[in-house]
């Protein structure tokens, strides 16, 4: 990797990445006015940039050391992720995300759908300039994400959703581009087949860890959200924790949490959350999310001790720490 | 090119195109489900793979000799081009297209934003295969069709709307497409840069004729075009033959012109018509037509005879057919 001081830090990453974003953005306002101005902003309202930094950290844990090589995909990362966002703000029809409007809470729902599709295109054409084995890792983990999506709302208020149901939602939409990313990265240093599977599984394990964060973030509430406690309650997503108390509750308990589920509003915030208690949900739920870190880790565990491994299991540490 | 008799004929290169999607899709559906098969219907539903077939007849007048190695670009083209369809019908509110239900009428609007996305990143994934030129010129297009949007949107109701605006989103819309698509065609098969420039060139001029055929065949009504009669008109789209009549009519034909573009219906047809002739705005496309069909022929009277020529020249006869 080109020295830099300043990527030894997460922050030093995160840096790096925004001021790539913020360079790319700038390029193609001046050819594309408007549609980048305005997807520009939402890319760049905030975001941890997580998924481009595991393209990073993925990359020198394979042996990668070149930040130019790895660039483009870091960034096509963080493209497809905001483009995804902007969509399915529009049928969530969420208002606020990341504390900020939603793109078409901004400009209306038509220019919403064209700028969703312009990061997309974006994503596309940094990540397209990798060989064709990188460019089917990520029209695959792309396809999958849409194929979830589809599933997730078929699942809207679906009482009987399971929790393999469940699973593969989240496998589909969260850490199926975590586990790509990774796995790219790790290809587009050349590794060895066993190292990229190594990586994708530890993007796969931690993904899933995340998606559980966040929906317990969702019932707890957490500033950091940047959107309304109880959003995707409100939305009608089935979450573990529900999906778990459904099953696990019988008789007026689960009448009552059926009821609540369904014709949900603030007010019984606290009569969800105690029957979520009753069922030890939270606790279940805090479970996995340490079993799922805990083989995460176990999967990197093959690499030599060095720089990037330190600062992936920073990132499992801060995963574990949006929860507790 | 391999030896297929079919390869001769317009029609037998759109049935070896049609039998790719219908592979691809067959295959997609195995992996992807609900999202593949919905997705698939719609692309499968018709249409005149023009794209593609100018992708493969542009690829083999500069000299490409090898269809598996052209098959993914040209496929690329016709899914890029079905995916804004989608998003654009539903950003059109419109229910028919191709003569059957749009996406978004056929499984809601949600589930359309993510079939659509579906079908870029299929596009994406196929044209993600060539070199960084290649992709570079499939990423600018898409772009560049963004921010026609974006401008066409801006410009719905817009009676102000002049030719040059007019010109500037149909380059990005249409022409832009067609453009890209036989200049990267051009590329794989390793043309020259006059070459690949001529082929650009070819794709812009019919791809403007393309449009402005389609303009006329709203307001004259066509059983071909699968949607109702007029539908431009309805969207509040400003085609050239109403910024022609906008700009020439003063008086009270202007004032009524701008009423019945402002509040159309079914009944005011034969006085809309009446006050474009009027203006001689309908005779003014088709000269417009004519001209850059004209055009298009020159950019490709570089290259030999060959039976490709011949048939882009016969793609050239049936846009010309279509409006007269």
């Amino acid at each position: 990797m080109e020295t830099n001081v300043a990527l030894d830090t997460l922050e030093g990453l995160r840096d790096i990445i925004n001021a790539n974003l913020e360079a790319l953005i700038e390029e193609q306002c001046v050819i594309h006015g408007e549609v980048a101005e305005v997807s520009g902003r939402i890319l760049l309202a905030g975001g941890k940039r997580l998924r481009p930094i595991l393209v990073h950290l993925a990359y020198e844990l394979a042996g990668g050391e070149n930040l130019d090589e790895i660039m483009p995909l870091s960034l096509a990362s963080e493209f497809i992720h905001t483009a995804t966002l902007v969509h399915d703000d529009i049928n969530d029809e969420a208002l606020t995300r990341r504390g900020e409007k939603t793109m078409h809470a901004l400009v209306g729902q038509p220019k919403a759908i064209i700028g969703g599709d312009w990061l997309f295109v974006q994503g596309f054409g940094l990540g397209g300039r990798y060989r064709k084995e990188v460019v089917d890792v990520m029209a695959s983990f792309c396809s999958r994400l849409a194929s979830a999506e589809f599933s997730q709302l078929d699942h809207v208020l679906d009482l009987s959703t399971s929790p393999e149901d469940y699973l593969e939602i989240v496998k589909g939409k969260t850490a199926g581009p975590f586990a790509a990313g990774c796995q790219g990265a790790a290809l587009v240093a050349n590794a060895s087949e066993p190292e990229c599977q190594a990586l994708f599984d530890f993007g796969l394990e931690l993904g899933i860890a995340f998606q559980l964060v966040d929906d317990l973030l969702d019932i707890r509430g957490d500033e950091r959200m940047g959107k309304p406690r109880g959003a995707d309650i409100y939305e009608g997503k089935m979450t573990l924790p529900l999906i778990h108390a459904l099953t696990l509750l019988h008789g007026e308990q689960r009448v009552r949490l059926a009821e609540i589920i369904r014709d949900f509003d603030d007010s019984l915030f606290d009569e969800l959350i105690s029957l979520l208690e009753n069922a030890e949900s939270l606790s279940y739920s805090e479970i996995l999310i340490n079993n799922h870190l805990e083989r995460a880790l176990q999967h990197i565990s093959v690499f030599e001790e060095c720089e990037a491994k330190q600062l992936l299991k920073h990132v499992v540490e801060m995963v574990q720490n949006r929860h507790s």
